[in-house]
């Protein structure tokens, strides 16, 4: 059997006029925002006028924690969201926008896989509406008022030594981690080190996702602390003058983009933090939208649900008020396999002691979502051709123990059709009476807030402070960031932090190696190990072999 | 008398659809691609239609010697346009996009003023269709691929002390000038000394605006030289095999542009490389677009006619066939004045004296317009309230002498009113018939060019090599270049490569201090001092006065 690859079964897709998507949802052609034929913005007014409308069931889609062997998370979002619409429902999906960088160094984008993508597939890899160039501008422009302030005088004294504000640049570029700026002479800035992040990374890209209109983006621009003067008090964007003119360059990034599945669903696509030094979600405007237009609305969050569901109730929802109808845990034989121990090379033969060894970190995660947060919960199991009928069974039984189906998916393969199944029983599950618990109050101290994420989501015994870190936690609270949530970064290999412990990691701790406050965004970041927030591209990179044909199209894309 | 600003004039316009502007120019809607209500680009399939249809007349407008006093070039093709369309003319304009780095600078943006603005303006001078900021894309992702070669072990033997690629960022951002990069050990690159340009000094830029196709481009592209190995040799962006995912980040920003005047005349807005180290004209695609559907096309040059003129001319026109009609040199009495050496404090005063001691550098752009490149020319004064008409008089009868036409223009205060007179002189001058011709031949040799530039169009005596610069020279004809164009990168201030000698100079020479290849843009680019490709921004900078208002208005662009 021959599959086509994903990137010509999307250019092989005859799209709908996105005018004919917008009306599907109920949105007429003059609030949206046209980007060529097949993207368009969301006005502004249309989404302030959304109170008087109902709201549609939030469905949550997360994974456990993630290996080399993949899970299909985005491919199972798409997927459930054609199941959907297939079996009659009003539905949307609402997924982050994939960044421009990684697209030129391992792989392609991500929209999805096989018959369950985001089109115009091209267009989200490349630059889209914009969103992402709009955030480096806005990122930029800070951090050339502030050098320009030190530049001409400094006389908020900021210490140039303690400057926590990065440039940034949508590409993966190892040479821009670590520089020096501003030398060659008291004309060109003051020499100091410095360095670039990539611009998803950008707290202005977490700010952007938190943020439900324009006045309370330009009050979080405005909190944004860019570093420190000498006596240690923070210095902000709004010290310097900058959140309005950043919020200009914004204004459009704001609004929620509207594309469609290759079954024309409509797919609100919007923002895309990091899942580790931010929260990992797409826009609470774009959710919101999509919820007061669809029944059905089908969600995402980064990494596995340890790192992403836990931040996107933690933080989002309880930002928000949004609330999750459902949740459904997306796993595969194989990587469950793989949690079990076994090589990425073994797993085409069948393994029961290795799936049994590795289904406990299913467990975890699906334990969590119904006691932590209080969830109605359905695993998908992503289904591959060498999946055997004793492999499925046990995972069955398993689930069946914690009284959560399992639902088989062949979205990749069948698109909507491939989702029905996992849509009906979703439809089912969102029915059931639930209410959102968090893993801790906004009350608790950051230690606090730190323990119980580590005891209950991660199942670890609690945390260790690396030296130095009790003391930045107390300045913090004094500084008066103590109620804020927390943002764990962790690595997403592992329910500890050490990613080596696969499976269903007992007896650890977590090691806080550092904090800092996103005053922008909201939440203290907590970092448990060091964290790449700017990727290289690999020796040979994908973009040698990306190409424009001169019908316009492009290939090597994946 | 109180005047509007421009802002609040382009705010207050009342728009048309911008399918209706195309309708106007006869592209019908499909052929278009929306972004938004009132910006388009133009697809390829319509592009590729050219040649079956017939062709305008193509008017450049330049100008005198900039100065502190301003000239309106731009606003004067933008009431030119509207003036054309006014007499019943089916008329276009071609302009430049603004960069978006200076918006946040000392002013707001450049899009004409008072009432001949092309709109909508804060679209148009925040990200426009997005553009620069795929250009930027472009230019860095070959920097990175550059780099990652160079830390992948480097077999192409690049010497990192002789890289002349550098990244770019749409901002005036003095601290990236001069940067070492690389730094922190070997898994974060190879430390070397580096830097940034605005993105409108990249070479990517130059290349968009000079192809009009696709496969022109990737082969532009391809040809751009990133630096030297070690035995001196250049290295490309096709040895990095970096073109082909550089033009499908470009694929969008190739195609032209449509906005509209306040009057509604369809203005083709694309590209805008710098005037000095490139060839500051829009994209041959969009002017060419342009006169396949209308009847008189408008468009300009970067600064005075010395420099825009000459490579509009000589780079421009020769690559692609293109031939203006006419040329309108723009001037205002208040400039002439300051050229015969008046302080700005003063030009509200009548000053005869200074005027006829400022008016042989008009008369001096006006002789190379018509004797070097052989241009029916006309010259239109930009009218303001303190010029006296003993002054008009002086300007019209020195014209006169070189059998020049005067004609008043008020489209500042009074759109395509003020430019009928302009409009109708233009239609006449553009019946004459002329032929082009060029300030040197491409078979000369490139000292020849250069002195030919030096004697021809600034007037001054020949040429002095810098110390080296003989050797490059050599260097460059010898590695195939000769062949070339030459791009000036001169003061703009002044005939000569000195800035304070106004007016018309006379018994100098120009210094050749460097020279370089745009191997990609296909021009030998010539430093005659030190040209600033990356801005800083004042002390207070115009960013701290913008903001967006709830309704999502934006304020202080101007």
């Amino acid at each position: 059997m021959e599959f086509k690859n994903d990137v010509t079964i999307a250019q092989e897709a005859i799209m709908e006029p996105i005018v004919e998507v917008a009306e599907k949802l109920g949105i007429d052609s003059e609030s949206i925002e046209q980007y060529g034929k097949y993207k368009a913005k969301i006005n502004e007014i249309e989404i302030a006028d959304l109170d008087t409308r109902k709201e549609g069931k939030l469905i949550l889609v997360t994974a456990i924690t993630p290996t080399p062997a993949g899970e299909g998370k985005t491919t199972t979002v798409v997927g459930l969201g054609d199941g959907l619409q297939k079996i009659g429902k009003k539905a949307a999906i609402a997924l982050r926008e994939p960044s421009l960088g990684p697209v030129f160094g391992m792989k392609g984008g991500a929209a999805g896989g096989g018959y369950a993508q985001v089109v115009p597939m091209e267009d989200l890899n490349l630059h889209f509406t914009g969103d992402f160039h709009a955030i480096s501008a806005a990122n930029n422009l800070l951090a050339a008022m502030l050098d320009n302030h030190i530049h001409h005088g400094n006389s908020l004294a900021i210490d140039t030594r303690n400057i926590t504000w990065k440039r940034v640049v949508d590409m993966n570029d190892r040479q821009l981690r670590f520089i020096v700026d501003g030398l060659n002479g008291k004309t060109n800035g003051v020499p100091r080190e410095d360095g670039f992040d990539i611009t998803v990374a950008s707290e202005i890209m977490a700010i952007l996702c938190l943020s439900t209109d324009m006045e309370e983006m330009k009050d979080k621009l405005k909190r944004i602390i860019v570093g420190y003067t000498h006596a240690g008090q923070p210095v902000t964007a709004g010290d310097l003058k900058a959140h309005g003119a950043m919020a200009a360059l914004l204004k459009d990034a704001l609004k929620p983009n509207l594309v469609q599945t290759l079954e024309h669903t409509p797919a609100l696509v919007h923002g895309g933090p990091f899942a580790n030094i931010a929260h990992g979600c797409n826009s609470i405007k774009a959710t919101k939208l999509a919820l007061k237009y669809a029944d059905y609305v089908v969600t995402e969050a980064g990494f596995g649900a340890d790192l992403g569901a836990e931040k996107f109730m933690d933080i989002k929802c309880r930002l928000s008020g949004l609330e999750p109808s459902a949740v459904v845990v997306v796993a595969t034989v194989r990587a469950l396999k793989m949690h079990g121990g076994m090589s990425k090379k073994e797993l085409n033969k069948e393994n029961l002691s290795a799936l049994e060894k590795g289904l406990p970190n299913l467990m975890k995660h699906i334990e969590n979502m119904q006691t932590v947060f209080g969830m109605p919960t359905v695993v998908a199991i992503n289904k591959f051709p060498t999946d055997t009928a004793q492999e499925l069974a046990l995972v069955e039984e398993k689930c069946k123990q914690l009284g959560v189906n399992v639902v088989l998916s062949d979205v990749w393969e069948n698109g909507g059709n491939g989702g029905q199944a996992l849509a009906q029983a979703v439809v089912k599950l969102a029915d059931q009476e639930s209410t959102l618990t968090y893993a801790y109050e906004l009350e608790d101290s950051l230690i606090d807030k730190m323990t119980k994420v580590v005891q209950k989501v991660y199942g670890g015994e609690g945390i260790v402070l690396a030296p130095g870190v009790k003391k930045e936690i107390s300045r913090l609270e004094t500084l008066g960031f103590g109620d804020l949530p927390i943002c764990m970064a962790k690595t997403q290999y592992s329910f500890s932090d050490d990613k080596n412990k696969l499976g269903r990691p007992e007896d650890f701790t977590v090691t806080i190696k550092k904090v800092k406050v996103s005053a922008g965004a909201g939440f203290i970041v907590v970092l448990t190990g060091d964290i790449m927030t700017m990727p290289g591209l690999p020796k040979v990179p994908a973009a040698e072999s990306i190409d424009v044909l001169s019908d316009g199209r492009v290939i090597g894309l994946f």
